[in-house]
């Protein structure tokens, strides 16, 4: 079975976005077993597109489109793939309530309405996250399956509807398993088990490099599910062993999770005091839906001033040491913490740049301190590189680890 | 003058790699003036290759195509293109010297020995980053472009090597600006100026849609850059007068910049008081290099007790409308910009979900307030659809399109 990965839109031909689809749709199409020998990008042109899809058709059963499905009339992936099919666009009433909900506070243009018309006969896959319907058309052994292009519609799409449909084509069932890995590099990771990846067919194992972490993807394949489950675990298990100190959680778990979690077990609350994280440490947390049960407090605390009145630093230490210092990160996250009444007070106080650095205090000098009632507080030093948001970024990050260790 | 782009590798039809050189190629071959029709990815297969560049000439005049130069045997992107254009390969003398640098402390293996053998009569490009040279082969009107595909030698060699080579091909250049709008989405923006795209040629007019916002990006051509800025300048101006209310800047402007510039020149200051968005609207502030001299203080007021003592929010205020509320809202506001003593306080109180919602509160429904030092203190209820992260960050974009029109 051989399929084509197609990326519809002008906006990847002029080289603005990046093709995160394609790359998501590829990989999940290798560990089907499903071939991939082409990836095509097109334009919003409905000429080129046609002849797009006469050459794929040549070479391959499916075509997985991505992008083209939006309101505007440069919008044609649908009515292009529809015309190649001879197959009649028609209402479809559920796309047509999903897409008016998102209506509810304003007047929907008309051009939105062409979002709701589906090819005849099609497989309509609702989408949960926008306004565009994707479907799926089969005739005379072809299929082609259109998704819409912003990736927090598609890849949903593609994981919940599409993988399913496309299962009964292969005959193998295949069952993954990702553990989330913080405290080490995607490099020295690979490394350790570079033997073990090369060597392994089935389960495989993939390395990934996420935002500040890593995790390694094993995926397994086998006739039914209990059996692909089966030829996983001890890879798993093995994995566990060697990284027991690095592995925080598995598939979609984030760290933040994971600690919301903890605490919320361990019945501990948090605080946080922030300087040039800015809000992010506690965004960060806040955006876990259970954190409200352990998030009490937070102070964005960016002027001096403020650092005095809402935490209580001493003044003299400021003016001693400078804000971005071990006595003042203590003292901020001792501060948040009494005002709080919380187990545990975080802070951060440093140089995110790009400006403001000094021979001393360079831009990337940061301070992290975390106050655990009844214990010494911690305090750690930090020379981090990046741009402003990866130094915030990378803070909130080491926050997170540090604190994983601590509850 | 039209071009193709070919993504050559094996790992980018497995979905390994991210595609980055082929978005950087295209970006700049549309800043040339050089149109892009199509991108193909093919892996290391000569008879599939063969077939892919038989297919991009028959509709493009050049072929750009990264990766497969490496020493293994699976790499044959040269050999196939030689093949095609019935070329020897023969051993560059450069190229050799260039690539036995590599290997001053350690014998090379033979098998890297076929990287410096290149087609005869191409031009070499030699690689300042690595063991591949790349060449550019000129035959019947038809040119090939193959660079290698690490990005750290691909996009030096295209942009100092490549380039220079393909501007002796273009007669025009291209001038592009962006007009970045909110308060107005995609489709209705789209509608309102319907007739005025499909009619332009030259200028072109893009819309293209954001995380909350929206831009239009508009091209035109000319045989200079000075002319092509003519052509460019009534549809800006145009667009301008059309869309006064929404443009809030250009080209690579965020909101939150234009805000702070805002503020910084009007010599005003702010502080935030988050309860749903969590230092979200505080964090995007702060991610703006320049918020250090408007921003001073904010406070994440998560539980009810921190509201009160942090923001002197009315405990019977509280008790009585709940923390969800218009007077909660603007009591929030009013108390961080007292307590502060800034220009401007800003609050946000909502519900975010997934779960907290109620009839008479639903998931979603959030109020924002901005308290005006002078001023009478302003309250939005909003009723958000998305999941938590889409209403929080909805939540901090409709502040900041309000705010904008306050400072």
């Amino acid at each position: 079975m051989k399929a084509e990965i197609f990326s519809v839109g002008t906006e990847i031909l002029l080289g603005e976005i990046l093709d995160t689809n394609a790359k998501h749709i590829a990989n999940e199409l290798a560990n089907m077993g499903i071939d991939v020998f082409y990836k095509t990008s097109v334009g919003d042109n409905e000429n080129r597109l046609l002849d797009a899809i006469d050459i794929a058709y040549k070479r391959a059963d499916i075509i997985i489109s991505t992008g083209g499905l939006g309101p505007t009339d440069d919008d044609l992936t649908k009515e292009t793939f529809a015309k190649y099919f001879n197959k009649k666009l028609v209402t479809h009433q559920e796309s047509l309530q999903n897409l008016k909900s998102y209506f509810l506070n304003e007047d929907m243009p008309l051009s939105n309405l062409k979002q709701a018309d589906m090819p005849e006969g099609s497989i309509v896959l609702l989408n949960e996250n926008g306004t565009a319907s994707g479907c799926v058309i089969q005739e005379n052994n072809k299929i082609a399956v259109i998704l819409p292009g912003p990736p927090n519609e598609c890849i949903p799409m593609f994981e919940k509807q599409v993988k399913p449909i496309l299962e009964k084509y292969t005959n193998k069932v295949l069952v993954s398993k990702s553990l989330n890995l913080c405290g080490i590099g995607e490099s020295k990771a690979s490394e350790i088990i570079k033997d073990m990846m090369l060597s392994s067919k089935n389960p495989t194992i993939a390395p990934y490099a996420g935002n500040n972490e890593m995790r390694f993807r094993v995926t397994a394949s086998g006739k039914t599910k209990e059996e692909a489950k089966e030829i996983l675990k001890p890879t798993v298990d093995n994995l566990y062993e060697i990284f027991k100190e690095y592995i925080y959680g598995e598939d979609n778990d984030t760290l933040q999770e994971v600690i919301v979690n903890k605490l919320i077990k361990n019945n501990m609350t948090i605080s946080t005091a922030e300087s040039c994280t800015g809000g992010l440490l506690a965004s960060t947390i806040i955006n876990v839906a259970s954190a409200s049960k352990v998030f009490l407090n937070g102070v964005i605390s960016y002027s001096n001033e403020s650092k005095i009145y809402e935490l209580n630093v001493c003044k003299e230490d400021l003016e001693k040491y400078g804000a971005v210092s071990e006595q003042v990160a203590i003292q901020m996250a001792e501060g948040i913490r009494k005002k709080s009444n919380t187990t545990i007070g975080i802070s951060t106080t440093g140089i995110a740049g790009p400006t403001g650095g000094t021979n001393e205090k360079p831009v990337g000098l940061v301070y992290i301190a975390i106050a655990i009632n009844g214990k010494d507080t911690i305090c750690k030093k930090l020379m981090l590189k990046g741009d402003r948001q990866k130094i915030r970024e990378k803070t909130v990050h080491i926050c997170f680890s540090n604190l994983l260790k601590l509850v």
